[in-house]
Parts: structure tokens; sequence; C-alpha cells
């Protein structure tokens, strides 16, 4: 169940435009909480909460540097969430493989001892003349 | 804006293990509301809720035949979240290739007129022995 809740805090994490756009900020350096909250007509305290969900979500590391809280992103847990979704991708291109198997075993039974012929894997794409 | 609402629809219906669940459950087959809900203690109200979730991010289609709702699922949203987080892992892959460039270029140093020797990139992997 740690793998699902860490799963479940991530998509949480980028379930909102405010928590993906720092994270765009973040690929290009460190901020701190206040230039975090620069971009957007918020209040510190309000940038903080959106700070501390991308933290629980492993996604940013925040550091005291003297007076300043700054941010780091951190890539590494969203490979958990990618791999997630992997697995719905290979799936969709599971179907499209079958799909295509499908009008190959036609292209076969239509023509047995020739090679198959070019043409387009869509049977709809037949013009009415 | 259009995008990044229906990625925060998309990430949204992935920030729960019942909705994940659902989903892994559909990529078998597709599945009325009732036997959708049946592996979770929940009523059917419940579990409508969630699959309206699903809905909404446009991950499963519902169909009303007779007086069953039927439910299948719709992996094609996925690839915007998926795109979203390949970003990431480019700019991860980004500093590990810069790191590589480092040491390849601590090699050129080491052995400036020689062809560059057959070797692993990374460093750490020599044995000792």
């Amino acid at each position: 169940m740690v793998e699902d809740q860490s799963l479940s805090a991530i998509f949480h994490a980028l379930s909102d435009p405010t928590r993906r756009a720092m994270l765009r900020d973040l690929a290009h350096a460190q901020r701190s909480v206040g230039e975090l909250a620069a971009p957007f007509d918020m209040s510190l305290a309000a940038a903080s909460k959106h700070i501390k969900v991308l933290e629980r979500a492993g996604l940013v590391q925040r550091e005291v540097q003297g007076r300043l809280h700054v941010c780091r992103l951190d890539a590494a847990p969203l490979h958990a969430g990618l791999e997630w979704m992997r697995h719905y991708e290979r799936f969709w291109n599971q179907r499209l493989d079958a799909l295509h198997a499908l009008l190959r075993a036609e292209d076969r039974v239509a023509t047995p001892a020739s090679p198959a012929p070019v043409k387009p894997a869509n049977k709809s794409s037949r013009r009415k003349g």
C-alpha cells in the first residue's frame, strides 16, 4: 500500500495547474518560495500550501538557507507515475497490434500464394466512383 | 487552458487507488457499475461517483444497455499525461547526459593522443580482484 499511497500523492500533486507550473519553473533553476509565488496572484501562505503538496509527493526538496526557503525539483518520483501510465500505453498498443494482425490475416486469406499487396489498412477508405 | 483543465482532470482521476484499481479492471474487459463496485466495500452510489470522475477525465465511456450501465476503458487521454511526465524524464536524462559528458571529458584529458579505449561509462563498475 506504500506504493499506492505514493502514486496517489504524485498524481494528486500533478492535478493542479499551479503546482504543474511551479514544477516547470523549478525545472529551470532552484527558487525561493517568494520566487515560486511571484507569477501567481496568491499569498505566500497559499503558495506554501502548494509547495507542501509537492514536498509530500517527493517532487520538491525545500532547504532553509538563512532566512530563505529554497526549493529544488526532484523529478525521480515521477518515474513511478510514468511506469503506471506506460502499462496502459502498452495495453493500448496491444489492441492496435491485434487489429494489424487481423488485417494481415485477412490479406493472407485473400491472396494465399502471392505476397501481400500494398493497400491501405483502413478498409473504409475505399472511395465510391 | 483547455489542455490544462484536461490534464488536471486526468491526474485527479489517477490520484485515488480505487479509481486506479477500476482502470486496471477495465483493462481486462468492459464491466457493469455493479461489477466495478464488487471488489470494494462500497455502495453503488459511491462507486458511481468514482466512475463519474473517470468519465470526466475521458478515461471511461459509459453505455446504457437495457437496465445495465456498461463501462469500458478509453486509454487515449492518458497520452497527454504521459507526454507531460516525459518532459521531466527528458530533463532528468539531460542531467545524466551532462554527467556522462563530464566523465568523457575527464577521460580525454587523461589520454589526449590515443583513441578512446572501450570501457564502461560508469566508472564505479570497475571490479577489484
